[in-house]
């Protein structure tokens, strides 16, 4: 995540203005990310003590300090918006549509990660459920429009480079949201314990890297192909 | 690997723009490297004590914490795939070939690297082989599409200088790889215990210098030469 927001950051001159504002974005959600995950990192490590005695098998233990996932919604509070107004910014549309769609998915989005919240931290499995299926509504929401409005703005794109990575980048963010509901549900269908509370991680962790990452990647490339298209070239710059 | 870092980034206005994502990234590999081996250093000196009684002679002991060589393998498997994708950067072949390549040798390259954990936690000798030479099927299939494939790139580079250093980089890259098998197959022969251990990872860590920093460097003196072709000058920028 951290080498990420420097490769981001260090390809600024490269794109043209237009493209500044969505690639310093971009970086940020992967530094807010990168900050995030070494507070997880230091919370894990101090929830766990992994031992052997004697050279023998290693065994975990807990050791009373909490694991705390609340590190990831905070996360997610802040960058999931940022996510999506980077994805608007590069697609360039009319200034009045960039900010009316930078108000309406930033809130749903942010609306989707509070309601989230009190459904992971619960035990009790009718009571994740119902703040799953209320957190479901905005989601649906965002990746409708997602999917379908935006469609739209990838077909106006200046070449056809840019239009297949800029459809690229949609289904990417479709595919890797539909991660999250899934994994949350890791709990709320019964398993529990520590293996649960592993896969749990993991799942988050992978879809993470998929939706800011590799996800910045392609708005970086839309950026690049963009701004060679503005200054009358044909390729990718390298 | 910290100053090769700081080196090949402080170098980015030296060369053209179209290197200057190839030195961008030869330079997040070796970033990911410091990081990797900060974590590895501490896993390290959590895992022994060392220590004399009276001022006499010092002997190591297990402390009972893991020493954690997982690190290295997610290293690898972030920065094996990017040293791949800056050497082919840096040959500035036709934009499909460049995709098309990338995609191809860093998917072999991960998976090389993923194959290869499961034998490296192991102790029983026959499964380490078993997934040792499952691991070479793509280390194989990468080195084979560097040694002859690209050999036909360097012969396209626009001058005898560039085309000197574009082979020593890829068979630079040829024998740093071909030693990771063989330090991997010090504790297969049979050899275990801290000994093993210590020489596992002097070998990983030499292997992981010329793989990362030195070809780096070698990466660094093609865009440089390059940038000088391009802009119609005759010797390497100091």
């Amino acid at each position: 995540m951290g080498s990420a927001t420097i490769f981001f950051w260090l390809q600024l001159p490269n794109v043209t203005k237009n493209y500044r504002t969505a690639l310093t974005i971009t970086g940020i959600v992967t530094l807010i990310a990168t900050y995030h995950y070494i507070r997880i990192f230091n919370s894990w490590s101090e929830a766990f003590t992994v031992s052997s005695k004697d050279g023998g098998d290693y065994t975990v233990q807990l050791t009373g300090a909490p694991f705390n996932d609340g590190y990831r919604y905070v996360d997610w509070l802040l960058t999931v918006p940022l996510l999506l107004i980077e994805l608007i910014l590069v697609m360039k549309l009319p200034q009045a549509e960039t900010v009316s769609l930078s108000w309406k998915l930033g809130l749903a989005s942010a609306l989707m990660v509070a309601l989230g919240y009190p459904g992971e931290i619960q035990e009790d499995l009718s009571v994740r459920w119902f703040w799953w299926c209320l957190s479901m509504i905005p989601f649906c929401y965002v990746v409708f429009t997602l999917a379908v409005g935006l469609a739209e703005a990838t077909s106006k794109q200046p070449s056809p480079a840019a239009a297949s990575l800029a459809s690229a980048a949609r289904y990417l963010t479709v595919l890797s949201w539909c991660t999250y509901p899934f994994v949350y549900m890791v709990k709320s269908v019964g398993l529990a314990g520590p293996a649960a509370t592993m896969y749990e991680q993991v799942g988050y962790s992978l879809a993470d890297v998929l939706a800011k990452a590799v996800f910045g990647v392609l708005i970086w490339a839309i950026a690049a192909e963009k701004s060679a298209v503005e200054e009358g070239g044909k390729l990718l710059p390298n």
